[in-house]
């Protein structure tokens, strides 16, 4: 009985505010954690965290562009020209469902660009993951995104 | 050790030139049907069949919008203003996995729009979705798209 508690315990439904999160607690709180190393990798420019962020054989969808397949391509399209910098980036998941070794995760995402000028400019959107777990590290596999109006 | 092998051949990992289908073949049936189904209500203007297409509580990501959810204002989403017909439409899967009764599903799309006058626009480009199966029907769970500039 004390086992099947502990399991219940430990694969839970929660939700906070509006947010749901479906999975193995240790497995959620590890795609949590990416999301906000994720974020400051953005904000650090540190451009080999965030290609390791993803598998190696992930895909991203920027708008108006094809899919971008890879870890190096994906590093190659984060990486800013000189003189941009991200000075704010957070990730708000509303959803993140495991499922076995993969998970789906959509939400919202906001920044705020500096230039070298001094000007900034502030976006946001929203987005979906497909997360999957490699040994024992969850990496994103599918990521897509587009705009909100300001 | 016939059922292991028919089991084998229903669960089965193939590929049809760069496309990956994975999981049980009468579910990647029903999904590719669901998909050309789709193409086909879009070309109909059929929107309750559109609404059909997804869960009671699906989520849609179109550009420069907030997230839409639910079947009504995801039809109210997808009405054409009069004047308006989309005369082709088409879906190409990439990859489609099929994971218990979840699947993630990644590709192109393309299509061309007739307006009244006569006059026509194509447009292509890409999306990830994420499938639910529900009273052994798949239905469209979350979907998200974006652009790739012709």
């Amino acid at each position: 009985m004390k086992a099947v508690a502990l399991t219940c315990l430990l694969f839970l439904s929660f939700s906070v505010s509006s947010q749901s999160y479906t999975g193995d607690e240790k497995d959620i709180g590890m795609i949590l954690s990416n999301i906000k190393d994720f974020s400051n990798s953005v904000m650090n420019s540190d451009y080999q965290a965030i290609g390791k962020a993803y598998t190696e054989d992930a895909k991203i969808f920027p708008n108006n562009r094809d899919i971008i397949a890879g870890q190096d391509a994906i590093i190659k399209y984060w990486t800013l020209p000189e003189g941009l910098k991200t000075k704010y980036h957070k990730i708000t998941p509303e959803e993140i469902k495991i499922i076995g070794n993969e998970a789906y995760d959509y939400g919202y995402y906001e920044g705020t660009t500096l230039r070298a000028d001094g000007t900034e400019s502030n976006w946001k959107g929203k987005y979906v993951i497909v997360w999957k777990k490699l040994n024992d590290e969850w990496k994103i596999y599918l990521d897509i995104w587009n705009s909100i109006k300001n």
